[in-house]
C-alpha cells in the first residue's frame, strides 16, 4: 500500500508499512541465510547467533559504521532517526546495508516518553512489537534475574532458620553467612515502579523469608541486560552467569550466583536471548535489535553478538551509541569494541541548529515548553559558538563529526 | 529416531521425540487451518483464535472429554498423565482428536515439583518450552498485572503529594481517596518468591512512592490468569480488563482498572495470550496449552477460547480439570461450562489402586518417603473401602468414574 | 478551706481538699513511723517498705478488706469510689484505716476515660499527681524495660556483624544465636501509641540495629509491672529480673534477661519502685498507690508489698480487684492470695441498680448514649433476675456481696 | 564518716559523703530559703523557681563565673571536675558559692562513658540519683515529647480513615492535611537505641496508625530539653510549647504542637521540670543540676533558670559550656547570654599539658590504648605550639583562658 508519510502519524506509518513487511521466508533468501538460521516469532524472527557465526566465521567484516550525537537538548536530537534514515538511504542505493540497535524499556515506553525508533519514514517497524515486549528478552531477563534473588532470600531464610546440622541435612549445603546489610542486588521489574525502589521484604512470620531492606530496579539496569550486550556467545554468558556478585558474606567475601548454585538456571531462562531480533525499517532494510543496557549505569549499546553477525550478513553494518558522545560513544570506544576487538570505520555525530545553538550560550530548552525565541529566528554567531563545542562535549576519548578512521 | 521410552528419562524421550516435530507448515496442513491462522513461536505456535473461531463458527461440535482425577495422594495419580495416553490411544486408531491442557507456573517448577505434562511416552513435548515460557503469556500476564499496579501507586502517590488544583493541572485527573488499608490488589511474579509475600513499599522519599503493606503473589494467581480461562474472546478481555477492583475508596466504593484508566494498556501486554499455544504429545497429537489458573483460589481449568476452537478442529476435544475431582471437577461443571454453555460428553476419574486404598482408610502416603507396606502389597479390604469413596470425595455437584451424559 | 462537693467538680474538690493534706511530718506522726520510714517526693511520699516491714514484722496483721464489683456495665460501678467512701466511713468513725490501689495508665488518662480514683467526696488526692507520673514508678519500668529491649537489639546486632572470633574480642560474649522470627518482648511507652503497635525496626544501615518486626506496648503492660505487683521484696525482683523470657534462640530455648546480662542495671532503674507512694482521700485517710498491672493480660491487683506494710500499719487495710468480680477478684484470690499467703476477711461486691438489671437481660448500656429507659423507671422483676446473677458471674473461685470469711 | 578520696573509687567517694549530706531542712537554712521554696525528692531537692525569683528579683546578682575547656582529647580534660573544684575550692575560703550543670542522658550512661560529675574528691554527690533519672527530667520530657508524637500519628490516622464530614462529626476538627514525607519530628527515647533510629510505623490495620517511616532519636535531643536550657519561667515554656514544628501540610505550612491542641497537655508533664534540682559537692557545696542539650544538635548548656536564681542565691554562681570552647563557649556566649541578658565576669578554660601537646602537633591519643610516649615525656617544644592554639581552637566569638570581661 503507498502511503503518505508526511500527513501520517508514526503509529499509521508503521501499519501501513507493515503490510507488506518480509516474511521469514523471504527474510532468509534476501539475507542468504539458511532455513534454521531465521526463527519466526509472530511478525518478528530472531537470528540463531551461533548457526550465522559459525557458517560465517571465515568471511571478511563489512564496513562498521556507528551513531552517536551531540549532548542532546531535552527534545532529543534524532539519533535513531539518523540510523534509520542512512539504513534507507544506503538501501535506495543499493548497498547491503543493516544494522542494530536496542531494545527500548517498558519504564520510558509507559511515561512520557513513549517509545518508536525514528520517526516519519525514517521509522523501525513493527511498532507494536518494538514497544511492547519484542520476542520476550526483557521478560527473560526478569525471570532469570529474579530467579537469583528468590535463590538469595531463600537461602538466608533457610540459613537462618536452621543450625549447621540441620541446613545440611534438609538443604545438603553449607552456610553462606551472608551479610544482610551487603546484599548489593535488588529485584526487578520493567516498569517506572517508584514504590518500589526502597521496601522492607521478609514481614510475616518464620516462613515469610528473610526480613530486610530491598529494592526493585527497572529491568533493564539488570547486569544481565549489560552482560547480554558483550557477551561473545552463550558459553560466555554460562560462564559470566556464575559471576554475579549477590552479596557480601561476613568476613566481606563476594557471594555469587555460582555460589547460589543458580546460574545454570538463569541460564536457562535466558536461552533463547543469545539471538537477535530482527526487526526492518519503513522501507525493509534489515536492522537487529539486542540488548538494552542504560549508558548512565552501564555501557550503553546495543549487542556486539548482532554487530558480529551483522559484519558478516552486510557489507555495512550500522550500530548506535545511546546516550550520546559525551557518554555513549565514549563507551561505545573504550568499552564496547575493546571487548569486541571491532574497529569501526565511520563515526556520525548526530546534531540540530538546535543543540549547537544551546551548547552556545542559547538559552534553557524544556520540553513541553514552547522553544524561546533565539531557536526559530538565525542565529550565526551562537551557531558558530556552538559548533566549537560539537567535538568538545565529549571530553574524553576520541570525538569527532564525521571523523573517518583506518 | 527411534527411542526407548522404558530405558529413558521424560527430557530425553522429549529430545528424542522434538526431532520429528511438525512444522508449522505441516501442523497447518494436518490440522487443515488458513496460512494465517497458525503463528510460529520459535519451535512452537500459537493459533489464532479469532480467526479459527469465525471461519468454522458454523461447524458441528465434537465430543468433548473431560479428565479429572480422584482427590490425589501426595504423590500425584496421573492426571495429564492419562490426557496424554488418551491423546495418543484415539490417535493411534486413527480418530481425529486434540485437546488443551493448562499452562504450569514457574513457582512450582522451580521447586521441588518441576514440570512435565505426562510421563513416559504419555508426554507433551517440547518440555523445554513448556517448563519455561511457553509463548510468553504468564510474562504478558505478569507485565499487564503490575503495571496496574503501577499506575494505582503513581497515582496514590500523586493525591498525596498534590492538592487538588495541582493533581487537575499537573494529571488532568479528579482525585480518587484510595483508602491505603483496603488496598485489596498486589503485585506478581512467577517464583514461589517467600520473601515478597509481606512487603513495605514506597520507603524513601517524596517521589519514591507511596508508603503502604503490600505483597507479591505468584503470578498465575493473578486476576488476569483467571480472566484468560474464561474470556469468550478479545472484545469480552478488553471489557473485563477495566472491572478490577484493585481497592476501596475512602467512603467504600470499589476503585477499578477502569477508574485508573489503565485497562487498555493492559489489554495490550495481554494482545497475544488470546491465542492458545499449540505442542503435541510424543506421538504428535495436537495439544493446545492455554491458561493456568490455580483451583484453589479460581476456577483450576484451561481455557473456554481453546476448547471452542478444539471442538471445531477435533471430532474428539479433551480438556482436563485441576487439582482434582473434589475441586476441579466440581469447577468444571458450575463455573467453566455455565460461562462456555459448552456440554461435556464424557468425565474420565484418574485413579490408582494407592489413592483406592489411602481413601480407604491406607497409612499416610509422604512425598520423599518409601510407600507403607499397605500399598505394595494385596488388600482387596481396603480397596473395596476406597472404591465406594472414589465418588463421593467430590462432595458436590455431579460425580462418576467414566459416567457419561448426554 | 471548707467546700462544697456537691456544686464543685472533682479537680475543684481535690484542690479545696490539697490544702490541709498532711506534711510528710504529720504522716509520720499519724502513721506512727521512724524519721527514714517515709521519704518525700514533692507533695507526695514513699514509704520505705523493707524498713517498715522489718520493724513491724513480729505485729499482728490487721483486717484485710477487699473490694471488687459486679461485672459492670460500659458506664462502670465505682469500685474505687466504693473503696474511698469505705476509707471515709470507718475513718469517720475513728478506726485506724488505710488501703492501696492501682496506679493508672498515661493511655487512659490521656484519652477519652481520663483519671481519677473516686469522685465527688470520695476522692483521692493529690488528683494532679495521680494522674501524672505519681512518684514515677512507671517511668521507671519503661526505663528498666526499654533497657532491656536496647540489651537485646544490640546484642543482634552485634552477633550479625561480627563472626564467633570478633565477637568474643570485642564484646567478651558468647553467641546467643537469638532467633529474630521469635523474639517474644516488645518495647513499651506509656500512651496509647496505636501507630507503634506493629513496626519495622533497625532500618538503615550496618549500625543502625537488627532489621525486624518489632512492636510497643502500653507500659502498664509490662512484665515489670506483672511483677511489682507480686514481688514480696527487693531480693525477690532482683531474682525475677533475670528470668524474663525475652526471645527464643534457633535451638527453642529461652534467652531471658539474664543471657543478656541486663538484669543487675534493669533493677536499679526499678530500685525506687518497691516503695509504695502514700496518698490519702480527701478526708485524709491514708491510701497507698502501687503497681498498676491490666487484669486482662496480668493479675490485676495493687501490690502485695503494699497490703503487706498496709496490714502491719492499719487495724483494717483495703484493697481492690481490678476490673471486676469475673477476673480481678478471681486472680485476687487464686494468684495474689496465693502468693502473698494472707487471708482476707471481708469481699465487698460494688454493684449499681443499673448493672443488676443489665445483668437480668435489659437493653445494652453504651458510654456517651442516654440511659434506656429501662433504667430509669422501677422494673422489680429485671432486679430480680438480675441479683441471680450478681454471684454467678464470676463463674469460679469463691464469690458474694460483703461475704465474710474466716 | 572521713574517707580518703585518693584510694577510694568515686562511687565509694560519693556513699562516704553521702552519709553528711544535708537535709532538706538544712539547705533551707543553708541557702537562706523560705519554707515552700525548697522541695525534696528523695535524697534530692527541687528549688521552687517561680517562688524564689520572684522573692530576691530586686537582690543584686553575684558573679558570674562560666567554665569551659581546650578543644579535648578523647579523654576528656575535666571541665566537670574543674567546676566542682572551683565549688570546693571558693567553698573552703568561705565564699558563698554555688553552681549548675547539666543533667546526663541515659544514652551514655549505659554505654562505655558511664557517668559521675567530676572525679575524686571534686565529686558531685549524691551519684546514684545523678546518673539515674535524677528528680524526673528527663522522664517528663519524654513524655511530653511522646504524647506530641501520638497526637500527631492519631491525627494523621484519622484524617486518613474519616472524610470532611466524619472527621468534623467524631473529632469536632479541620482537616490538617499533613504530609506524611515532612513529618520532622520523631519519637525519643533515653538510651542509645540503634535499632530504634529508622523505623517504619503504623503496620497492622485500619487501627493500627498511620504507615510512614519514622525515628526514635536520644532523648535529650528533644526540642524540649533544649527549651528547658532557654526558658525564661513557666509562661514562657508554654508559649513555647505550642510553637515547636512537627510537620509541613501538604502546601508546605508548618503544622505545630498548637495545631495539635497538644501544647496544654505537653507543658502538665513539663510542669515540674522547671524547677532545678539541688545536689552538692562531696564537700557540700551546693551545685544545681538542671537541662541537659547537646552542644552539636542544641545549645549545649544548663539552664538560664538556674543561672538566673545562683545568681540571687550565691556571691559567685558557677556555670559551665559543653562540649568545649570551640561549640559550647561560643553558644555560651551568643546564644545563651543573649536570650538571659546575663554579663559573664570570668570565663575558665580547662585544658592539660596532654591536650595542648595534642593541639601542638602530637600524635593521635586513643581512648583504650595507652599514651604515646610523646605525653609522658616533658616536650616543651611541643606544648609551646600547643599553647599558641589554646586560644585558636574556638575559632569564632571572644576567647580566653581566664580571660576577665566588664
Amino acid at each position: 500500500m503507498a502511503y503518505d508519510a508526511v500527513k501520517m502519524k508514526d503509529w499509521q506509518i508503521s501499519e501501513a508499512a507493515e503490510e507488506n513487511m518480509p516474511t521469514p521466508d523471504e527474510w532468509r533468501e534476501k539475507l542468504n541465510l539458511q532455513k534454521d538460521e531465521i526463527i519466526p516469532y509472530g511478525r518478528l524472527c530472531r537470528l540463531d547467533f551461533m548457526k550465522i557465526i559459525d557458517r560465517l566465521k571465515a568471511k571478511k567484516d563489512g564496513k562498521y559504521i556507528e551513531v552517536t550525537a551531540i549532548t542532546p537538548t531535552p527534545l532529543g536530537e534524532g539519533k535513531s532517526t539518523t540510523v534509520m534514515g542512512i539504513l534507507e538511504g544506503m538501501g535506495k542505493r543499493g548497498l547491503n546495508v543493516g544494522g542494530c540497535i536496542r531494545q527500548p524499556s517498558g519504564g520510558p515506553t509507559m511515561n512520557i516518553k513513549g517509545t518508536a525508533a525514528g520517526g516519519g519514514n525514517a521509522l523501525l517497524i513493527p511498532m507494536t512489537e518494538f514497544s511492547m515486549g519484542l520476542t520476550g528478552d526483557i521478560n527473560d531477563i526478569m525471570n532469570a534475574h529474579n530467579l537469583a534473588m528468590v535463590a538469595l532470600t531463600a537461602r538466608m531464610q533457610h540459613e537462618r532458620n536452621y543450625d549447621d546440622e540441620q541446613l545440611a541435612r534438609l538443604t545438603g549445603m553449607r552456610r553462606l553467612d551472608i551479610d544482610p546489610t551487603r546484599v548489593e542486588m535488588g529485584w526487578i521489574i520493567d516498569f517506572c515502579a517508584q514504590s518500589l525502589r526502597n521496601i522492607v521484604i521478609g514481614l510475616g512470620g518464620r516462613m515469610d523469608g528473610y526480613t530486610m531492606q530491598s529494592k526493585f530496579g527497572i529491568a533493564v539496569s539488570s547486569e544481565l541486560m549489560a552482560m547480554l550486550s558483550i557477551v561473545r556467545d552463550l558459553a560466555d554468558m554460562r560462564e559470566r552467569m556464575d559471576n554475579i556478585t549477590v552479596a557480601f558474606d561476613k568476613k566481606g567475601k563476594p557471594i555469587t550466583t555460582g555460589d547460589l548454585q543458580v546460574g545454570g538456571a538463569m541460564t536457562a531462562w535466558m536461552r533463547n536471548t543469545i539471538n537477535p531480533t530482527l526487526m526492518c525499517t519503513a522501507e525493509y532494510q534489515p536492522c537487529m535489535v539486542h540488548a538494552g543496557p542504560f549508558a548512565n549505569i552501564a555501557v550503553g549499546q546495543s549487542s556486539i553478538i548482532a554487530d558480529r553477525i551483522g559484519l558478516k550478513m552486510f557489507d555495512y553494518h550500522i550500530t548506535e551509541s545511546g546516550f550520546a558522545a559525551d557518554i555513549g560513544f565514549e563507551k561505545f570506544w573504550n568499552v564496547k569494541c575493546r571487548y569486541s576487538g571491532l574497529k569501526p570505520h565511520v563515526s556520525v555525530l548526530t546534531t540540530t541548529i538546535r543543540a549547537l545553538k544551546m551548547h552556545g550560550g542559547g538559552p534553557k530548552v524544556v520540553a513541553g515548553i514552547p522553544l524561546p525565541d533565539a531557536y526559530n529566528k538565525e542565529d550565526l554567531g551562537l551557531l558558530e559558538k556552538g559548533l566549537a563545542r560539537a567535538a568538545l562535549y565529549p571530553r574524553t576519548g576520541p570525538t569527532a563529526a564525521m571523523a573517518p578512521w583506518n
